[in-house]
This record gives structure tokens, C-alpha cells and sequence, in this order.
């Protein structure tokens, strides 16, 4: 670091994302990708949008905005989208959490989040997941703290039934309670409706994963108009124009196309099946998921080795070094094709262990 | 704000866009944008990305970068991509100041500064112009704080000369000073070369003005790989893929066709003569600009009563409501015709006065 380089961050270690190699080609499977392509609605969109990038975009994504309300059941004044969902994410930290106000998650989940707590030095607790790697709902009863939950969670799959969800909101009226439902359209139900009953819940979702578009970025919050208005003000204080003209409109395209992609995901539930069954058939242990990934480990063969085995054969997993989670590897589901490719090296990989 | 807002931001008061209407078909003169359209090399660019949209983008920027370091003549790793130019100063408040390290810049000057500093909890000093609008260069000497400077100001449109700007930063070694260069290409001379030679020193750009691409959110910071890997620290703890796929692209694009781009700087830089020619013969004053907009005044009529008039009969030019320059309007220079019809209606509107 600089010499000119604030002190309060000399704790602070930024987030890793999965790697993106440039050199090679890989079946990549590490960064939990759509397989499939944008729809033609998008790419129209995007091209119209092209025409006219001499112009700033409409700050407040009013075209879009009230898309995303008509899809998700709300107000458009209910909604607010962001440079992908990390960014709402870090608006939630801002807006809601401080020194006064912890934040708390589990100790296996999305590893930004203990980044967005540190980044705006706010206290965070971590609570183990159970033995079976869920989430023990009973753990976030009345605990008087924010909260942020994953459902489902990363980088488990696991889903947590939207009656736990209830539980934990109703119990933490002073508290906000953010879930992170980045992979809630693999087979969750979402949350978004109790964001009516229930003024301190907000719900994130991004277009990265079932929407196909990653490389958009493309993110949303649903909460009541107070709490958006709030993380408005946190948005006109450090980009007002975050969500640039093209990424609007292919938000717009894909819900108009919404048809495709959620064809798209019933694809992925389906080779999702297919992946866990012949996983466990190779004597893996497989958590349940309700993700477009899986997170297996196979008492043959250490998490990091099976990892890197699989590289040098031109597949990419993604494997995390945390002590309780060292021997898995979460897989995303791509294509039945990918995935046979990939049943396959790991047939090889074992053989003869 | 809803009873769950962090004190913190209890006298936070948001930036303020210009408006950006969707009612009416405006002559839009009122937020510094360019008339003239993306170049094809851009179009194309965003074609070929919008296919691989499933995909994250590069979180490095990688081709983007090596491009621009190639166009500023510094190295790849001298150089930050962010999501419009907002986020790269936001990154740069964020990283090198906090309470102990406060900022200065001048009383009329961009108005998100102040805002990056209250968000940021950063205590902040405001010089004032000098009575003709410009920067005293004196004013910033050895002072001993941070700095941020617009050259050319915004919204006066006036320029300081390289040798002041490296006076300054010379003379406040322990300091960062910001350079905020987003209307540069319009008749200025840039001080990214003063990187090599100065640690402290951060040059910022746009590709909004310029570059006919406000609305696809990109902006960079130059400066040496010391100062970039700390605003990569920050924008790895906050949101590793800020910048799209489509924007990448477009920025390629967009610096591969570079004299298209260089040629339209060329015609506005005419257009702002004929148009300073003709306010002055009207009895305005114009401040001498070397921006994509002219600052004037008019003894006839008052700044909002232009303003109202204009926007009245279909221009929008930009108004504030400081008290130092509230009688003045910033009038975006477009094309020929625009500026044509613009003076004409100021003709019209001051008939008789």
C-alpha cells in the first residue's frame, strides 16, 4: 500500500472473485455463469441503447424499474437497481449497519460479505452453520442485530423455507434483515411478498445467474419505499447514474423474455439432478441444493487436488481454503454436455483410488 | 428517512443530477453531453459483447486498460476503470482521505465533491474563486491537505495551466491532489505525464464528455501503480466487476476510432467560439472556456429567469442556485444548428429589455 493510503484499512482484505483465465479454453464451471445465451430481446435492446450512448442514462431507471415491479409483484417505488447485486448489497451495508449497528451472517456464505462489513467498518458476528451445513434458523431469533442470509446459501445451495425467513424478520423488528436470493429462481421460493408485510426486510436479486447476464451487471433491491428511499440516498451520494443505458434496456429485454430464461432454469434443475445423482454414484457426498451449482466432496480425493486435477483437464471448479469447507468443490451446473465431460474426468480422476 | 438510516448520514444531502426530462423533446444544452453518436468501431464492439453477456466481465479490465495506457502513454498498471468517472473520485476519497486527512478544493467547482467527502465522513475546506472565477494556484501551495481541482472547472469552464497544476502538487509532497479532468479534451493539456514524475498525484477522465459515451459509465484514473493498487483495494472491497462487458468494449472501441472522437472535440471547440462571438455581441458575459460549455451572464435577466425562458420554449440549459453564481447559466455546447437556435430564442427572450 501507498504511503498516502487511509489507515482504517490496514485490516481490510478485498474480496477474491473466481478466476476469469484469458488464456485458455476452459469448461468453466467456477463462477456459477448461465450456459445459455441473452435472448434476442436483449441483444435488440442493447443495440438500440448503443445508438444513443452520448447520453447519459436515466438515473432513476424508470423504464426498467417498473419492469422489475411488474415481475416481482410490487411498487415501482418498491425497487431499486445497481451495478450487479454487490452493489445493493454494499448500499444496504451503508445505509442500515455502523458501529452501533452489527451486522451478522453465517460463517460459510457469500465471502463478501465480512468485505462490505470491514470496508465500512461495521462490527460482524458469524454464526456456524449446523453439521449439516443448513442454516439454523434458531439461531437468528430475536438476536436485536441485522442480518444478511443467503437463500439459497452459497457456497452450499442451501435452502432455507420462506417460513424460517418470517420467523427471523418478525423477530428483529428494529433490525433489517437482507436476503441475498442471487440463485432463487433454481427451485426457492422468494421472499419478495412478505417485503409487504414486513417494513424491515430487504430482498437482493440479480440478473447474473438465471437471467444470463453475468457480464451486465445488473442488480436489484425490493424493500418498502422507506428503506429504498434510504439506499436512494446512499446511491445519489456516490454514483448517481450507476446502472449505464445498455444494461437498462437488456434488464428490460430479458423480463419481456422471461419465458426463455425460466426454461432456461428448469434446464438447469434438471442437469442439476442429473450432476448430484452421477456424483453420488462416484461416492460423493453432495449437499442438497437449490442452486444452479453444487458443493460435493468425495473421501477419495482432497477438495484442492480434485480442483486442480480438473484444471489440467480443462475444467474449472471453484475451491475454497476455509478449514470446514477445504474438501468440497462447488461446481455450477452448465449444460447436460458440460456436465458429462465432467462426470467423466472425475471418472478418471478416481480410477484406481 | 426510515428509522432504521445510520445516524451518520443525518446532514447528508445527495448530488443533485440536471435533468434529464422524458416528457418532451428537448434542445438539451444542460448536462455537458456530446451530440455527435458513438463511432461504429463502438456499435460493433458492444454488438460482439452483448453475445457473451452470460459471462462475467473481465473484473482486471485487461484489454481495456492496456488500450488506454497506450492512448495516455503510461503503463497498464498506472491505470483504474471504473464505472463512469464518479466512482474512480469516489474511490480516490475514500482511499486517501478520512478524519485526519481532509480535502480542499474551491467554493464553485464540481458539486459532488462535498458529497463524496460527507459520505465519507471526511472533513472538507472550501477556497473561494477569485473574483474573476479563476483558481489562484496560491491559494493550494503547500498547504498540507488533499486536494481535488476540475481542470477545466466546472462549471466556469476555466483552465489552469500545467505550471501551476505542478506547483501545487509539488508543494504538498505528503498529499494526494486530484485532478479531475473530465472536460480536458476540450482545448486543455492534460497532466497525466506529471504521473511519472509526482507520487501524489491522481489524473481523472471521462469518457462521457469526449468520448460521446455518457451512457455507458466509464471513466479511469491515471496515476502511479502505488496509488492505482490502493483504489484497486477499494474497488475489490466494494464491487470487483464495476465495469461491464459492453462498456469495455465500447471503450476499445472508442480508442481505436480516436480522431473521429478528437475531430468532434475539434467542431465544438468552433462551436464554442461562434457561440461566446454571439452571447458577448448580446451583452452577455462569458467566462473565457476551454470546456465542452460556456458560463455567462447577462445583465438583462436574471440567471433562473433565462433558465425558466429557455426551458419554455424547448432548450435546457443548466442552472444553480449558489449564491456567487446564480445569475449565471451553463450552456453544453452542441452543433451548429443547436447553438443556432439557442441564440436565436436568447434574441427573441431579450427583445426590449
Amino acid at each position: 500500500m501507498s504511503r498516502f493510503f487511509s489507515n482504517k484499512y490496514s485490516t481490510l482484505v478485498p474480496y477474491t472473485p473466481g478466476e476469469q483465465p484469458k488464456d485458455l479454453k476452459y469448461i468453466k464451471l467456477n463462477t456459477n455463469e448461465s450456459p445459455f445465451p441473452p435472448s434476442k430481446k436483449v441483444l435488440d435492446a442493447v443495440k438500440c441503447e448503443a445508438g444513443s450512448l452520448q447520453l447519459y442514462s436515466d438515473p432513476e431507471c424508470s423504464a426498467l424499474h417498473e419492469k422489475i415491479a411488474e415481475l416481482c409483484g410490487v411498487a415501482k417505488g418498491e425497487v431499486l437497481s445497481t451495478n450487479g447485486s454487490d452493489e445493493i448489497l454494499n448500499f444496504a451495508f451503508m445505509a442500515f449497519c455502523d458501529k452501533e449497528r452489527p451486522i451478522v451472517f453465517p460463517d460459510i456464505t457469500y465471502g463478501f460479505y465480512p468485505v462490505f462489513a470491514e470496508i465500512n467498518g461495521i462490527p460482524y458476528e458469524k454464526i456456524p452453520l449446523k453439521d449439516d451445513f443448513s442454516i439454523d434458523a434458531n439461531d437468528y431469533i430475536g438476536i436485536n442485530k441485522n442480518i444478511v442470509i443467503a437463500n439459497p446459501n452459497a457456497p452450499t445451495g442451501m435452502y432455507m423455507g420462506l417460513d424460517d425467513i418470517e420467523r427471523i424478520v418478525k423477530s428483529n423488528p428494529n433490525n433489517v434483515v437482507i436476503i441475498d436470493e442471487a440463485y432463487i429462481d433454481f427451485g426457492g421460493e422468494s421472499a419478495i411478498p412478505l417485503t409487504k408485510k414486513y417494513d424491515n426486510l430487504i430482498v437482493t436479486r440479480t440478473f447474473s445467474k438465471s437471467y444470463s447476464m453475468a457480464g451486465a451487471r445488473l442488480g436489484f433491491g425490493v424493500a418498502n419505499e422507506s428503506l429504498i428511499r434510504d439506499m436512494n440516498t446512499i446511491k445519489y451520494s456516490t454514483n448517481p447514474y450507476n446502472v449505464n443505458r445498455m444494461s437498462q434496456g437488456a434488464g428490460i429485454g430479458a423480463i419481456i423474455d422471461n419465458v426463455y430464461y425460466m426454461n432456461n432454469c428448469a434446464t438447469i434443475i434438471k442437469n442439476r439432478q442429473y450432476t448430484v445423482d452421477a456424483l453420488t454414484s462416484l461416492g460423493f457426498e453432495v449437499l442438497p441444493s437449490k442452486a444452479n451449482f453444487v458443493f460435493a466432496r468425495c473421501h477419495k480425493i482432497g477438495g484442492e487436488e480434485l480442483y486442480l486435477e480438473l484444471k489440467s483437464r480443462g475444467i474449472l471448479v471453484r475451491h475454497f481454503t476455509q478449514e470446514r469447507i477445504k474438501n468440497f468443490n462447488r461446481i455450477t451446473i452448465g449444460t447436460m454436455e458440460q456436465m458429462e465431460a465432467l462426470i467423466k474426468e472425475i471418472e478418471n480422476i478416481l480410477e484406481g483410488r
